[in-house]
């Protein structure tokens, strides 16, 4: 189906989804609404070195998995823990976009009363959804237990908080982080 | 003065201080009394080599400097946000190890009701506290109106928290911590 022009000027324009939650978090920053920052990916650095009167370079490095979510912060006194992740099925999410230990570190986190989630966008029909941890777990223990190792569209439309793109920011997701919150 | 075996095997043996926060942070998660990790340092990433059958090489990056303070977490419902700081001096700290971004970064942190502080350790002397923001800003407050460009040691024993050594973990600082809460 071939986009109007309208339908474009709604889109996300190719930005990615971690674009988009920066614009989010750099607008609860401006209007102090939150402070919540991706962390930075996680590096193991074996070589640098250090030109005379310029900056350090790191000249040999490799990627660490991380051990955490990809963002945290706090939002009115609430500790905010999530992960963001995109898929391009138009009918369900795939289980293995989630690594187990991002799973555990939610577990924890939300046993010290934080508020954890992840922010899922289905990229071809540019829906959003907020998926509460519990959402997650349900999902998870079902696949360890046998059963199917994707969420279908319809359980989110079922369980989690749909993100309604609009402006300012484009991906207002407190909006519904709010409605899970105690 | 010289130290005896017995003053010996109360040091920290060497240690950087984070070395000995990623020991108390460890030692938090494996008890459950906590969830606090170091932020991956900020790194521009420029060139990255895919090698076949091997892991991508990062072949040109540089160190970027970081908005936020290191460490962040949740202990408890309270968002914590810290930084630590280590000085040689045996009579006060120098501000200048402090860096703007981070007493702004803790300031909106702190409005959010989030838990802020510095950790600091004067390492000459293995003293060890945890400064409560308000003492930092108001320090701070004094330097950039022509005041002392530190804080004396006299002030910490007065106004900061001090966490004395003990054993797993040695430096336990949300002892400390503990009597900051609102
Ligand atoms: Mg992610
Ligand atoms: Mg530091």
């Amino acid at each position: 189906k071939k986009r109007s022009i309208k339908d474009y000027s709604f889109s996300n324009r190719g930005k990615t989804l971690e674009d988009e939650i920066d614009e989010a978090n750099d607008f609860y920053l401006q209007q102090q609404l939150a402070v919540i920052h991706k962390k930075p990916v996680p590096i193991q650095i074996v070589k640098v070195e250090y030109p005379s009167r310029s900056a350090a370079v790191i000249r040999e490095a490799y990627f660490r998995t991380p051990s955490t979510t990809d963002y945290n912060g706090i939002y009115d006194g609430y500790h905010i823990d999530f992960d963001a992740k995109e898929t391009e099925s138009k009918t369900s999410f795939p289980l293995k976009n989630v690594h187990p230990h991002q799973v555990d570190h939610m577990a924890v986190v939300a046993k010290q009363q934080g508020i954890c989630f992840l922010l899922i966008r289905f990229s071809s029909i540019e829906r959003y959804f907020v998926v509460p941890l519990e959402m997650l777990q349900n999902a998870w223990g079902r696949m360890l237990t046998g059963g199917r190792k994707s969420i279908p569209l319809s359980e989110f439309e079922e369980q989690a908080i749909e993100v309604t793109p609009s402006y300012g920011p484009r991906i207002d997701y407190l909006q519904a982080v709010r409605q899970i919150l105690p």
